[in-house]
């Protein structure tokens, strides 16, 4: 295969990534909802490191893990931003009155997808 | 679902984004290698952007368009440090005089995926 073929297979790859990537965004946004109407202690401190031991242990490269977990770590990085949208946006609409500062505040210890 | 089979299938979509991930690592080195011992003009400044125009004409959310390609940014300078070890490797398995000053500045220039 010569340089453009290579470079067709990657953009190829590329679309299934967006359509895996949305795929888990929609399953975060889903637990930042299921958090939002639940009494459950649902900070997990210990989520964001299963999430790079599962990648890891499934990892046969030739990505080397530590190079795998910096692409997850913008990963759950975005993640995070998208679910807390979804939280504060609900409260906005809502017209519940935690401030914005407040609302940042909970976030930091209560979205890990 | 709850919060628990939420995470169950964000770690199953998780272990195809690695497989996904290395497959285009393992492309990424093959064009590495096919520059390497080609004398075509291998620099293309709009291959960025061409990947950045084909995820996000082909993204469908929930993941807005400036997000994801956040995560492509990421995604190519992994795949770039790769392919930048893999002709660095090369030159210094082959004995070639290349110094790694050099060598780094040509990458500068030289390695698009």
């Amino acid at each position: 295969m010569d340089i453009a073929e290579w470079r067709k297979k990657i953009d190829e790859l590329d679309l299934k990534l967006v359509e895996l990537m949305n795929q888990r965004a929609a399953a975060a946004q889903e637990i930042g909802r299921l958090k939002r109407h639940s009494d459950l202690p649902i900070y997990e401190p210990e989520r964001e490191k299963k999430i790079f031991d599962n990648v890891s242990a499934a990892n046969r490269g030739p990505l080397p893990n530590n190079e795998l977990i910096r692409i997850f770590e913008r990963l759950i990085d975005v993640m995070r931003k998208l679910q807390k949208d979804e939280i504060v946006g609900a409260d906005t609409a809502q017209g519940t009155s935690i401030a914005n500062e407040t609302a940042d505040t909970e976030f930091e210890a209560d979205v890990n997808d």
